[in-house]
């Protein structure tokens, strides 16, 4: 079986090339990694570029919990190795996207920077990272499920920025400070870094 | 962090369907998922038909074990389980791009019936098996890279068809009988599919 697969890892080469790709699509690929604390705004931002990016013509697409933590990460916990494996996977799965013309979006709090920076290792070519960054006082504020509020109560182990570290992007590509934009400047943000980037 | 996880569950739906993907490229998206032997041609069909497509304007990507093995699965070996654990995990990769939008062609031997109803499981909406059929003997003769002489000299152990089972499909969408039937025509055949199956 080893064999037989290393057969088909030789045998074939892709016949459409990336270059080609691109000059299809108008645009070069590409990974916006989002990192930042839970509520400060990922999927929501994320979500919303990939609107604005599919009305302008841009091929893009969000890898997030809801389809990723269910599928192909369905198998892995929280402990630290099943995290690191989570954003392991995700980083390989971007890679892919990109690899097929895509401009994905990763919207997952990605707490570690060795994760990130594995992440990165993957695509160097492609990864850009995101700092989705509110301030702890403005998330758990915000509170949208009153999950700061459990883990104050410590009704909620190692959660990221009351009781597990959030390490802060040292040199992020982009920082989206959303605790001073709304979404709609947030995604302004955004778009003019993907056009100065990401365009042909 | 399940909880924070599970916040990025909830808090954001895609704001692009999949309807409008559809759409947006002029085609329905898909899996089509190509099994058989070893030599029977799965990867160079798979690149030939990506070409064809991408030549026609469809969205169209392979995986293989070129950008699988040694990426998303490269920590996994070739004991039943890892076997079982890589074809879950390219379900799970072709459900990804089928909901971005993408045909895919995945290009694997997956031997096990169980494995591949596995996949369609998955996304069972998808899901197109295709039997790339050639007999073990037309297979054995052009044996491109000595794989099936090493493996009948005992020098490769469960190598499918030899010292590994192939379990054939049932009731494949479509079967390409490639000991009758030369690349283009076989890509032919799965173009005509693709048009009757997937054209919007």
């Amino acid at each position: 079986m080893l064999a037989a697969k290393s057969t088909n890892i030789t045998v074939a080469e892709h016949a459409v090339t990336r270059d080609e790709r691109w000059l299809a699509n108008g645009h070069k690929s590409g990974i916006l990694w989002f990192t930042g604390l839970s509520g400060a705004g990922k999927s929501t931002l994320a979500m919303a570029l990939e609107r604005r990016l599919f009305e302008r013509g841009y091929r893009a697409y969000v890898l997030d919990g809801d389809n990723v933590r269910h599928g192909l990460s369905a198998d892995l916990g929280f402990s630290p190795e099943d995290r690191a494996e989570n954003i392991r996977r995700i980083g390989e799965v971007a890679n892919l996207f990109a690899q097929a013309g895509f401009i994905v979006l990763t919207a997952f709090i990605s707490p570690y920077r060795a994760d990130r920076e594995r992440a990165r290792a993957i695509a160097p070519d492609f990864f850009h990272e995101v700092h989705v960054k509110a301030g702890l006082a403005t998330c758990e504020s915000r509170d949208v499920k009153g999950l700061y509020a459990k883990a104050r109560a410590g009704k909620i182990p190692e959660f990221t920025g009351i009781s597990a570290p959030y390490e802060e992007p040292l040199a992020a590509d982009l920082v989206v400070p959303t605790d001073r934009m709304d979404v709609t400047r947030s995604v302004d943000l955004l778009m003019a870094y993907v056009e100065r980037k990401l365009a042909l």
